[in-house]
C-alpha cells in the first residue's frame, strides 16, 4: 500500500511514459517475427556473421541487463551468471565473451529458458520506467532509448540470419507463406531509370537537433558536394540478369581487385540466394523458392558486385554525402518491415522528379567508406563500443530496407557492412557526375 | 481378408520373429537415450567427427529405408525424397549426400518429424518381418541384423557426441543426472596392476562360425605371436596423474612425432574433459562435473597419448591379436550401456590370474593398425564401403566401452579411429614382451 | 648508312633526350640498390605480400617490355615467352599470371639471366626514345615516363622485402653495413611536439597542371576542412615505448574492433622489427640489430597501431586532405632513399612554425580511405589497372619514407597500404580538431 | 712434431681406414649430385615436405658435427652457433630447431658458406677417423656409419625434391640433360605379368647379423606368411593408362576413404608430374618434359593410388613380410642412382621365375602399416628419435628406387611415407592370395 501511495505521489514521467509503450510494442513484434519457427530454427548458426535466433533474443537482453538494470540496481542478477558471458556481443568493456562462431554450439538455455529471461529483463525495465520521476530522469533513460533501437537492429539481423539458415538447407523452409500483405505480382521490365540532377555546393549533412541518432551520425558538418545526378530508382533483377549476360561476373576489368579474387574464388556468379534451375533463375525468398522478379529491386549484392555493375553500366555508386542530401527531399516511407513482405518490391513508373525507394526495400551501397564524421565523438563508457570500432573495412549503405523497421531508419542513418556481406538486403542505386 | 488368410498359410519364420523383437529392443533403446534431451539438444553438430542426436535417429532409420525397404519395395516412398542424401552417411554407391561438417546447419525436418520418420520405418520393417516365411527366407533378412548392429554403433555415438556437445556449452549441461545406478563412490588410488603371461606360439584370431560379425573380423587366420603379458586392468585416472604429474605431456621424447606436434599444436596437457579448478583437476561426465576419480579407468585419451604413457611406464600396448588372445580366457561381462553409469568405473582389486575390465568401462587402443585380415573380403555392393573402405590410418581398439551396448561387442570385435580422436570412451591396458 | 642519315635528319626530341636520361639513371639506381646481395637472397619470398628481388628486377623490366616495346613493335620478342606470364604482377587484361605467393618457387630464371632481361629491355628503351622525334611524339612516351616511376616504387619495395626477408633468418644478415652517410647518433628523448593550427576553409585538394602524378591524384578538387592542428614532427620510438608501457597493446578500449582481433590473434606488442633482449628492445634494421633510438620516428607501425596511438595520446590521425594542405607550405625534402641511411632519423628540435618531417623518414598513415576522387578517372586500357582497382580496404599514407627516391614523391601523392601492413616504413602524426 | 709421432705409433685400424674411404667418397657423391645446378635452385623450398638443396648440403653435415663431432670433442666449434638450430631436421633432444616449412626463407648462409661447412665437417671427421685406432674403438665410430646411410637417404631426396621444385617452375628447367647412360628407347606396351607362387609357412623376416641396418629392421622374428602370388614386375605405366580410360580416377568404390577424399579434394587424375598436352599424357622428369613411356614402372603414385589400382586389378598390394619373403632370392641390383638415369627403366619381358626389378627404379608400397616389429628397441639417446618416433599414419615402401644409392638399400630394409606422398620415386607391385 505504501509503495502504491508513494507511486501516486510521484508519476512516472510522460517521456518514460512513451519509452515504455514503444519498449512493450518493440519488445514484443521482436517475440512475432520468430513466432512461427520451429524451436530447432532458433538454435542453429549458419555461418560466422550470422547469430542464432535464440542467441538475438537473448542477446537483445542482455544488452538491458547490463547496461540498464546493472546501472540501475547493483544487485540486480540474472537467471545464470554465465549470461553476461553468453550474450555479450563485442563489447570488451565488460567482460570476456562466448566467441561468435561458437554461437551456435550453444543448446542450452533452451529457447522456453530464453523466453523466460526476456519476460524478466521485462518486468524489471518496465519497473524501473514505472519509477522513473521527472523531476529526476534517470541517467539510464537514455539508454532504454538506445537499447530498443538496438533491439530493431537484431529484428532485422533475425530475418537475415534466418533466411541464410534456411537457404543452407535443401529442404529450403518457408518461413512466411503468408505474409499480412499480397506478394506482388510479377512486375516484368522496368523502363529505363531517370536521372535527378543535383548541383554543386556547400551542403551539410549529419545528425542535429533533437529526435534519437547513434552517434556516429554526427556532428552534422558542412561538405563540398560536386554536382551530380542520382538514379530515380534502384538497379533491378531483370538489369542486373542483362550484366549477367553481359559476362560481368567474367570480366576482371570490371571489378576492383579484392572484388575479382573473391569472385573467383568463392565461385561467385549471380547475387547471393539466385540459383539457376533449368535453365530459369530462381531466388530463395522468406516465402520460399520463387523465380526472379524482373521487376524488383535487386538484393543480397555485395559492395564489389554494387561497384563493377555501375562500372558496366557507365555510372558508379553515390558517396553518402550525395544520397543524403537527395534523401532531404523524400519522405521517410516504403517497404518496410511492416508489409510482411519480407522482400522488396517493384514500384510502378512513372514521372521522375525525385529519386524513388530511397528508404526500405533495399540498403543503398555507397563509395564511402565507413569513417568518422569530422569532430565525432563516440559515446562514453562500454556504450562507445557501440558504432566507433567498426570504422575500417567496412562501406556505407543508406536508406533501410524491406527488413528494417518504419520507425528505426533516418535519413542521416548509416548502415554499414564489409565490401563482400552479401547477405543483408543490399542493393544498388546509380550516380553520376552532374 | 485375402492377405490376412494368405499370411495365416505363411506364418512368419522364427528367425525374423526373433529379430522383429530384437529389432523393437533396440530401436526402443535408441529413443530412450534421448529421452531426456531437450529438443535444442537434437540439432546440435560440436565438430566435423560428431553428429547432431537428430541426425543419428534419422540415419539409422535411411540405413534401413535404403537397404532393406527400398530394397525389399522398389515403390516404397520416403517422406521426402532429399532424405536420401540428407541422411546418408558416406555410401558413395548410393548417390550423393549431404556434406558431413554441415549436418548441424539443419534445423529441418524438425525432431518430431525426424521421430515420425523412425515410426515409418519401424512399420515397415515389422510388416515385412512378419511377412517372411522360413520357406524362402528373403534376401534383405541379414540386412536387418546388420542394420541393428549399426544402430548400436550410433547408440553409443550419441552419447560421446552429446557429451561433447555439452563440454563445449560453458553451461555444463547434465545428460543423466541421476543414472539407474548409482555412481561409485570415489574408489581411491588402486594398487599396481598385475601382470598376467602369456606364452609364444602360432595362434588363431578373428570371427568363425555362426553368429553375426562385421566383415573386418574376418577371416579366422593364424598368426604367430611371441611371449608377452598384459597389465590385470585397465590404467587408471591416478596413474595418468602421475605422468602428468611427471611431465609427460612435456617431454617430446615419449611421444610419436605426429603426437608431439599434436600436443604441442592442441595445447593438450591433460585427457579430453579434464580441467583444473582451484588447484584440482576436474572431469566433464555425462553426469556433469566431477571431481576426477584416481581410481577409475582412465578414458578419453588418444593413441598418441596411450602410447606415449606407455613409453614412460617402461611398457607398450598390446598387438591386437595379443589382446584377443587373453580375451579369450575372459567372460564378455563388464560396465556397459545398461549400466546407465555412462562412465567407466574403478574395479576392485583382487587376485590376478586373469585380466579384469577386459569389456566396457573403456575401449583399449592397440598398437595394430586397422587393416585388413588377410583374406579379407568385403560385403557386396553398398555394404562393403561399411567398414573396408576406413583401412587407413587408424588404430585398432578394442573391448567395448561403458557407451556400448552389452550384446554389440565381441571378443573378435574391431573398432578403429585415428591416433589423434579423444572423445570416444578410449582407454589403455599396457603390455610388455613375455 | 642509311638509316644513319635518316636519324641525322630527325634529331632525337629533347624531352625523349631528358627521358633517356633519367630512364639510364633511375635504371642504374635499382641496380645499385641490389648490389650487395647474394646470388641467394634476389630469390626467396618471405611472405605473400613481398616479392623476391629477382621478380622486382624482372617484373619492372616487363612493365617496359609490355606497355612499351610491344606496344612500339608488334614484332618485339622477349628472351621467353614465358616472361610475359612469370612477371605480369596483376594486370588481367594483358593476360593471365603466375600466381603471387608462389614468386619465390621460381628459381629460374637465374639472377644473371634476369640482369640480361634488364640489358635487353634497356637497349630497346633506349633505342626507341633515341628515334622519337618532337615532329611525332610517339604514343609509349608517357608509358616510358610512367614506368620510370613505377620502377622507383618497386626500388622502395626492393629495400622492404629485403628487410623482411633478413628478418626471417636467424642470422640477422646486414643489408648495408656502411652507409655513405653516417648513422646518427642515438638522438634521445625529444621534447614534446609543437601544434600547428590551420583554420577551417574550402580548399583544394589533388594534382592539377603540368608534371607526373599519378591518375589517382587527380583531378583537383574543392574539399571542406574544418578548423584542425597537426603535430610538429612524427612520434617518436620514445613516445612509443611509453605507449608500451602504459598497456597501449594490452588494452581494447583503445583499439578498433579489426585492429584488436589482429593484436591478439597476432600477438603484437610492439612495432614489427623489435624484440626485447635482456630486457631492452632492439630494431632489425637495414644496417643490422640496432637498440630502439628513443628521437626516431617511429616506424613500421600497422594502421591500427597509428589509430590506438592516437586514441591513447587523445588526439587522432590527419585526414589526407588535412595532411595534403599542411603539406603545400613545407619543401619536399628529407631523408630519401638517397641518404643511405635506410632508416628514419631524428630531426633536431626547434622552433615549431611550420611541420617538420612531412617527407621523407616514414609514410604517415591518414584516417582517410583510399577511394576515388570525386571525378576520378583512370587510365585508359591495362594501365587503368594501375591505381584504380585497388579502392578497397586500403588507407592512405603520405609524405615517402627513408626508402622512397627523393624525386618520386609529391605532396599531392597517394600511396595506400591495408590497415593492418606492417612492413613498409609506416609512422605516425598526430593531428586534433582546430 | 710429436704429434706426427704419436700417430705413427697409432695406425688408424682398418675398419676406420674403410670408413674414411667410404665417407669421402659418399660425401663426394653428394656434391656431384648438385653440381649442374644453378645457385638459385640450392635455396627455394616448393612444400613443406621438401627441403631445399642447401639445406639438405647443411643438415647432412650437421649431423656428423652434432653426433660424431660434438661428442668425440666437447670444445668443438661451429662456424657459427646457429647453424645448430639452422639444420637440426627433428631431433627435440638435441635443442629447438628452425621450422620446418621456413627452411625456405634462409638465404644465408649462402651455397658457398654451406660447402665451406662441409669441408670443415670432412676435414674434423677424417682427422678423427684418422685417430680411431683398434686397441680402442671410439664410441662414434658406428654413428659415422649411421651418418653415411644417412646422408645417401638425403641424396635421394636433393633428386625428388629437387624434380618437385622444377615441376614448380613454368619454365620446366632441366636438372640432367645427357644422363652418362642413354635413355632408353620408348619401350612400348609390355605383354601381361607373370605371377610367382609362394607357399604358406611360418618364416622369418627383419635384419639379423653383421652388416648395417637401421633399428627399425630388427628385430629379426617369426612371421606366419599365408600362400600368396606376385606380380613378376610392377605395374606399367601402359598398364596405369588403362586404369585412367576406365575411370580409376572417377569411381569411388576403387578408393579408400581418405583416398577418394584426396582425389576429390586435390583434384588428382593422374601420377604427380603427369600432364596432358594436345591429347596426350607427358610427364616432368629430371631429364626434362617427356612423354609417357607405357613400358616403365609408373612412378610418383601415393598408397591410395597403389590400393585403388589394385581394387580395379582384382589384385592387392603385397604386405611387407610377402615381399621380402619373395625379395631373399633376388638378387639386391638393379636400377640405381649410379645409372644417372634418375628414372625408372622398362626391363625386357622374359622367363619369369622369380619377381624382376625388386631392387631400384620405384619404392613399392605394401599394405603394410610403418609400426614397430615385436621387441623393437630404438637406438639410444637423440639418435633414438631416427627412425621409432614416425611409427603412426604411414605405410612401408620396399626396394629402393632409381635414386636410391645401390649400396644403401637392403631386403629388409623399410621405407615409410604417408599414404597420399606422391613426389618420392613410388610404384606399385601386385599380389593376390595363394
Amino acid at each position: 500500500m505504501l509503495v502504491a501511495n508513494a507511486r501516486r505521489d510521484e508519476e512516472p514521467s510522460a517521456p518514460a511514459r512513451d519509452l515504455a509503450d514503444r519498449y512493450r510494442g518493440i519488445r514484443a513484434f521482436t517475440e512475432e517475427l520468430t513466432r512461427g519457427l520451429a524451436v530447432e530454427d532458433y538454435v542453429v548458426q549458419s555461418m560466422p556473421d550470422a547469430s542464432p535466433t535464440k542467441w538475438h533474443l537473448a542477446h537483445t537482453s542482455w544488452f538491458f541487463d547490463t547496461f540498464v538494470l546493472a546501472a540501475a540496481d547493483p544487485g540486480h542478477r540474472r537467471p545464470d551468471p554465465l549470461y553476461a558471458y553468453l550474450f555479450n556481443s563485442y563489447y570488451e568493456s565488460v567482460g570476456p565473451r562466448h566467441c561468435r562462431p561458437r554461437r551456435g554450439l550453444l543448446s542450452r538455455p533452451t529457447v522456453e529458458e530464453v523466453f523466460e529471461y526476456r519476460r524478466q529483463v521485462d518486468r524489471h525495465v518496465l519497473a524501473l520506467l514505472d519509477r522513473a520521476t521527472a523531476a529526476e530522469p534517470p541517467a539510464w533513460l537514455p539508454v532504454v532509448e538506445l537499447g530498443l533501437h538496438h533491439e530493431q537492429q537484431h529484428q532485422e539481423l533475425i530475418l537475415t540470419d534466418i533466411k541464410h539458415l534456411f537457404q543452407a538447407n535443401p529442404l529450403r523452409p518457408v518461413y512466411a507463406s503468408s505474409p499480412l500483405t499480397p506478394a506482388p505480382l510479377p512486375s516484368g521490365e522496368r523502363g529505363l531509370p531517370g536521372w535527378i540532377s543535383y548541383p554543386a555546393g556547400l551542403r551539410e549533412i549529419g545528425h542535429d537537433g533533437p529526435g534519437f541518432a547513434f552517434d556516429n551520425e554526427s556532428p552534422r558538418h558542412p561538405e563540398w558536394v560536386g554536382a551530380f545526378r542520382l538514379a530515380s530508382r534502384p538497379v533491378t533483377s531483370g538489369e542486373w540478369l542483362a550484366f549477367m549476360d553481359d559476362g560481368g561476373y567474367a570480366q576482371a576489368r570490371l571489378w576492383l581487385s579484392e572484388g575479382w579474387r573473391t569472385v573467383t574464388t568463392q565461385g561467385w556468379e549471380a547475387p547471393l540466394y539466385w540459383e539457376r534451375r533449368d535453365g530459369e533463375w530462381w531466388s530463395m525468398t522468406l516465402a520460399g523458392m520463387r523465380p526472379v522478379d524482373a521487376g524488383e529491386p535487386v538484393c543480397h549484392v555485395s559492395y564489389y558486385e554494387a561497384d563493377a555493375y555501375a562500372q558496366w553500366a557507365g555510372a558508379r555508386l553515390p558517396t553518402e554525402a550525395e544520397w543524403e542530401l537527395a534523401a532531404q527531399e523524400c519522405p521517410v516511407e516504403g517497404n518496410f518491415v511492416e508489409s510482411r513482405a519480407f522482400h522488396p518490391r517493384a514500384s510502378a513508373d512513372g514521372a521522375v522528379d525525385r529519386p524513388r525507394q530511397m528508404f526500405g526495400d533495399v540498403w543503398e551501397w555507397t563509395r564511402s567508406a565507413y569513417l568518422p564524421y569530422p569532430g565525432f565523438r563516440p559515446l562514453a563508457d562500454a556504450l562507445g563500443e557501440y558504432n566507433g570500432k567498426f570504422m575500417s573495412n567496412q562501406m556505407v549503405l543508406r536508406g533501410g530496407s524491406c527488413a528494417t523497421p518504419r520507425d528505426h531508419v533516418r535519413r542521416t542513418y548509416r548502415n554499414y557492412f564489409p565490401p563482400d556481406a552479401r547477405w543483408q538486403f543490399s542493393g544498388v542505386r546509380l550516380a553520376k557526375d552532374g
